[in-house]
């Protein structure tokens, strides 16, 4: 099969699209024909050396999502056809022609979405729901701060939040700030150097519920003073650097919780549960028409290159996908 | 009554044991006659004018918890009778002659205490409970790291956590590391500037499960280095001060939970979850003999600077009592 392959750390000009040997699928396993994958952050890192796939394979091979038609079943498989749409979230591997994959990791596409749009939902939403929702506890009635607003993982961000009753302030540059008030963000705030802390503060004076960040840095001592008491903030990334100073002091009394957490490096019954419970909470939502994948474009695989930079230049709002 | 009372901010001088009015019990509520109260950390944060008790009142009275008989009982109280010997905690004003409670904050002394000993009991384990166990999540199997092992949170953790099967990790000037030991401490590591966190990690690779942090400041990327992958680290205080700098990549990476946590600033039903739970989980351990007082010293509330002063020299190895 084709797959994107890094062979050494650096730019985007490292990237090979190159044949390596398909993968196997073990008996529980089904094995898909990928027809859209995606860029995502987490890729550039692994380019550059510093997010490797906990997984070793015999390739370095770029991609955290997968959505195409199942191909093969291993012989324990029940619950997968050959044929089926199928999408899902992996460690890795996924900018390739096939992706194996557990068959109870494996998500069925949504009815209203077209074969395009499917492969702009797994990471993202996933990612935005378990952090908002399943980890951050976001309810209805409660208010959300979400960082990069326009990104994926924002937009996705957005229409959970207000999907679910739940009210929704977004940080981002000023390029991407129309888009964020479209998909029903509550409060758009330019990001930082603006003080976008105490115009929030004004605005939700009692503090926000949950917030998910996937910058850090500068941002993470504002995250503690906008946040409630008892309220959670969830450490998605690190765009902003690796380390942060902070108030203590309104982690103490504030009783905040900060929890760290990424999709990726957990074990695979927590994925498979995390997944099943997106299933049946989120994919509903897809055919009611309240959550729908946001596509800043559709690269052809041999173009991963200029996806990247793309991604990079923090042009996209919403999924970069990549066609196999 | 008589009763503790800071006029001003200040050092131990400013402490006066002065008349105040004596509370009132509403229907719900019981007074309790104070035998023995007790010096925290959080009265000298609070004489400095920084940590000020929730509760407005006339007068500001130190003291988060009491021990004594029942004096009187409101017109709906069930629970208690006269005469009946209580304990527990509050937001302030317990180092006085009166504290008036809702019946059901109020726990009963186990009758392995002496009256001395059922002071030392409710603000430390119920601290070092309520931290480690209930949102710390330790279990038997798991590994604890206490700081301040010496001090009565902390010695009253090491009780804890052997007591439920698990182990426990402290540190502490070397002068409290004897105690530590006897108390059934599994490791005991001399406290910054000394290296306990490469110390730790040579004994406990994987990491450990819970950390109990009251000191914050530049031990708190320490914690983040030595907690285990999906670990909690509970900062119940910070006298290291109110900032720190921390590796959040870390956080992210490990998939940390750092959890901020007071009992004083906590709504009643709160407090009252976290007390009876306490009470079924806890106080049978005193009757069996598994848990027991660590006392410093008992003191006459008339001498209650000294205590102040004894506590800020970080002299003594578990409680410091008041006699009133």
């Amino acid at each position: 099969m084709r797959a994107v392959v890094v062979t050494e750390p650096g730019g985007p000009e490292v990237l090979r699209v190159m044949e390596v040997p398909d993968p196997v699928p073990g008996p529980d396993e089904i094995r898909v024909r990928v027809e859209y994958t995606a860029c995502n952050r987490a890729d550039i890192m692994q380019r550059l050396g510093g997010y490797p796939d906990p997984v070793r394979r015999e390739h370095e091979i770029l991609g955290l999502e997968y959505a195409g038609r199942v191909e093969s079943v291993g012989d324990r498989v029940t619950r997968w056809s050959v044929g089926d749409r199928v999408m899902g979230i992996e460690s890795g591997a996924c900018n390739a022609g096939f992706v194996v994959t557990h068959e109870r990791l494996a998500m069925p596409v949504p009815l209203a979405l077209a074969d395009d749009e499917m492969g702009a939902v797994p990471e993202v939403f996933t990612t935005a729901w378990d952090a908002l929702v399943a980890q951050g506890g976001l309810t209805s009635g409660r208010w959300a701060l979400v960082h990069a607003g326009g990104s994926g993982v924002g937009t996705a961000a957005i229409q959970i939040a207000r999907a679910i009753g739940a009210r929704i302030a977004v940080t981002c540059s000023a390029r991407k700030a129309e888009a964020c008030r479209e998909l029903g963000a509550d409060l758009v705030l330019e990001r930082s150097p603006a003080d976008w802390a105490s115009a929030l503060k004004e605005a939700v004076p009692d503090g926000v519920d949950v917030v998910l960040d996937v910058i850090g840095g500068e941002e993470a001592d504002r995250n503690l003073r906008v946040v409630r008491p008892q309220g959670t903030i969830m450490q998605v990334g690190l765009l902003g650097g690796p380390t942060a100073t902070v108030s203590t002091g309104l982690i103490l009394t504030k009783r905040v919780h900060w929890i760290g957490t990424t999709l990726r490096n957990r074990p695979i019954e927590q994925k498979i549960a995390a997944v099943q419970r997106f299933c049946a909470e989120m994919l509903p939502l897809f055919d009611s028409g309240a959550l729908r994948p946001v596509i800043d474009r559709v690269v052809d695989v041999d173009d991963v290159a200029d996806a990247h930079r793309h991604m990079e230049a923090d042009l996209n709002v919403g999924k970069i996908l990549l066609r196999m």
